[in-house]
């Protein structure tokens, strides 16, 4: 269909660095960084992926800033690797060809909030915690909760979501409106703020997910949620995965509006007994809550307590007061340290699947017999009314033999989950990890689109090459 | 950034068109229509844009008829409009550069409804009421209702939503996955069905509402709800356009989970209670509903009530049982034809655009004056949970200076949106009559991305011509 522009692209030569390294300093001064340790921090990656540092890095304050660095880029066929908090797990932000990484931590401006659209315009280093304890005087927050405080640049550019979108959706329900600095420089606009519209395709979800291979975000508008006036949440035992399974399909099914619910397997609820200083029975845990009113909660809550009780699980032990809440949430979101704590000194390679509901249990168990097979110690965490979940294996990354049982082991993984009508990644995005199985997941005519989407935006191929797609 | 393939599409040759015509005539047997009325009937258009009939009209039955059909289009450079069932009314299904009309009456097929997963894949003929009383049996329903009894494809197409989406989105927010017959006929799928996924670009969203210009969609995988337990809708009067608005505001900031909040005015309310012998108060009004347990929606219909007394408005008139209800929504489904029985003989010319909820009643005060001052009959409807309205101009399409009034309303109710970061089409879509408007709304960044996507997957600018974007 196209012109095949460039088959792989090349590093950038040392003297086009040379040229961008001395037009960014005249431009930027100390806000240019070429030293080892910054450019390695840059290149973070959580897996058994390499660290492939940028040349440069940058941290512009202004749309125009980065449009001018991206023009310059452009000019001398450098890379441009868009940086967050460097969060993500499979390598987003790595720099297998070199080049420039934009760092927008400087651009951290909240520059609207309109109480009665529910709505905000924010720059893209802003942080979810930040957001929210700035949303807290009005009454308002921002539901999407990966987990880390990542920003919500980088939340966007990799459609992130976590354990309240079984409630409210993940990026691609709650982003507005998108600028855009194009691959050429240029400043897009995707939508207005208009909260839907008919009005051609569909570009701000072009770009939610594209994990900056298509341009780089320099502004969000967000939805926004009220904080509701009320809000209970518990933990629910179950004696077996697909008992809590069944239970939350059963609560959806049922029109309960819950806003999480979160499984921990028996192994994960063992580590956040010891590192959470927790009792909970080692067995599979629900974590749930529900937002509303205050009789609305109640119910609910004691709906879902039936609902458990009906599948063997339970009691359902809930709570309506914020410390209570906290002390739970606090030990959810500290799964990944207290999972580090089962095994010191090895590596947490968080890697994560979705299937359709239906087929979570089975899922969830062929993989832990498989995780009992390989030896590895692996516990598991899902956001389970989305069918999602995580695999955290702990791995003695100077054993080569153990390394590479847990590659094989994601492999399984993602076949199992491919076979069950799911994907290679629910949240987490494709990186450079789990690029190999996008032909699989959704077929060669689809990768060929993806492609082409990427060619027609971006022909260069400048913007986060070595990302999603190969040219 | 590309070549300009084409600068505009020409019709197909007499020739091509007749090779076309006797190879499908071989493929298709009687599933070939080229009558005239047939072919006008799949130009329907509901505005002043003039019927632009295909040559051909086609009733495919599989995907792999729709891809031997698109196969044989590309060709001999013939366009392909894809036809559901012609209710869209921006001039979607003209046929400006003939071709072949492909209608998808013929594709009803449910093909799988899986209750657990709350999902169902279906092929593009199915309308919503179709797939609504299949449904019902399993407890399930699939909450996107725009009114007419729409295909699922052309809704899909069109990026459709209506009177539920304040609560369960648009159709962006409920289609999983799609197949799609691309423009040199291969079949593609979007994505899977698992209920979220970060693997790549999201081909399903740029497919939403592309109006048949990218591919002819063959295939939906559609989210689905469960049935409420309970529901309570009623109607609420208020003394302004601005007090319903402001108590609309106010439910949606508290949380309260509105499934449905629809703003009729005066004239509006007149029309339905001459059509559906009511005898509501003729002042702005408010139907409403809520969906979920029976203290659910007894507390938040109460919850409502305070709201509505606090701005003015009341009493909240609510009830629960289902003859009720049905009696209140059909008064609601039929305001098109209650609005034409304010004038018979005129054409009801329904446009839309939609503005930030806090710009709502001021964008729709200025157009009741405008109204006034234009001397139009024209009411308005709103779905006023997502700044979404509707006003419907009651023309006489015989008197050309009244059909250039209702022109030039039309063209100041876009500018007064787009004034405040609005829409120029919240629901209805591009089609041929919003095509002026896209580079002032998006910015000409925007448009040219557009232009780019639509080169990149339709390089021959086969499917839709004419639509959303010129190349």
């Amino acid at each position: 269909m196209h012109m095949a522009i460039r088959q792989e692209r090349q590093p950038a030569s040392a003297q086009a660095i040379d040229t961008v390294r001395q037009a960014l300093g005249a431009m930027l001064g100390n806000r240019l960084v070429s030293s080892l340790a910054v450019r390695q921090q840059h290149a973070n990656t959580l897996t058994w992926i390499d660290n492939q540092a940028p040349d440069l890095v940058v941290y512009p304050q202004t749309t125009e800033e980065v449009s001018a660095i991206v023009k310059l880029c452009a000019a001398h066929d450098v890379p441009v690797v868009p940086f967050g908090t460097g969060t993500s797990f499979e390598g987003h932000v790595n720099a297998p060809f070199g080049g420039v990484s934009v760092d927008t931590s400087m651009m951290k401006g909240i520059i609207a909030v309109h109480a009665e659209d529910l709505d905000c315009v924010i720059e893209p280093g802003v942080t979810r915690k930040m957001l929210n304890e700035h949303l807290r005087d009005v009454g308002l927050f921002f539901p999407i909760d990966p987990g880390a405080d990542a920003s919500l640049g980088g939340m966007t550019a990799t459609r992130a979501s976590g354990t309240n979108a079984v409630r409210y959706g993940t990026m691609k329900d709650n982003v507005l409106a998108l600028k855009v600095v194009l691959p050429n420089g240029e400043v897009m606009t995707t939508s207005r703020r208009a909260k839907k519209s008919s009005a051609g395709y569909d570009l701000t979800r072009l770009f939610v997910g594209s994990e900056g291979t298509l341009g780089l975000i320099t502004e969000i508008t967000l939805k926004l949620q009220g904080i509701p006036e009320a809000i209970s949440a518990g933990v629910c035992p179950f004696p077996s995965v697909k008992a809590a399974c069944d239970a939350t399909i059963l609560t959806i099914q049922s029109g309960l509006p819950v806003a999480r619910i979160e499984l921990l397997d028996a192994l994960q609820v063992r580590a956040c007994n010891l590192y959470s200083k927790l009792t909970l029975p080692e067995t599979p845990m629900l974590f749930v809550e529900f937002h509303g009113t205050d009789e609305g909660v109640k119910e609910q809550s004691e709906r879902f307590g039936e609902i458990a009780k009906e599948l063997g699980g339970g009691p359902f032990d809930w709570a309506t007061r914020a410390e209570d809440r906290t002390r739970l949430w606090q030990a959810r979101h500290d799964v990944y340290w207290a999972s580090m704590g089962l095994r010191p000194g090895a590596k947490g390679v968080s890697t994560d699947v979705c299937v359709p509901i239906s087929r979570l249990s089975e899922c969830i168990e062929e993989t832990q017999a498989d995780i009992a097979t390989s030896g590895l110690i692996a516990p598991i965490v899902g956001h389970v009314g989305d069918g999602n979940f995580h695999v955290l294996p702990l791995v003695d990354m100077e054993n080569d033999e153990e390394v590479k049982a847990a590659k094989t082991f994601v492999e399984r993984l993602v076949q199992r989950a491919l076979a069950m009508e799911g994907t290679c990644t629910g949240e987490h995005g494709v990186g450079q990890g789990k690029m190999k199985y996008l032909e699989q997941e959704h077929g060669a005519e689809a990768l060929a689109m993806m492609r082409a989407l990427k060619l027609a935006i971006d022909p260069q191929n400048l913007m986060n090459p070595g990302k999603i797609v190969t040219l």
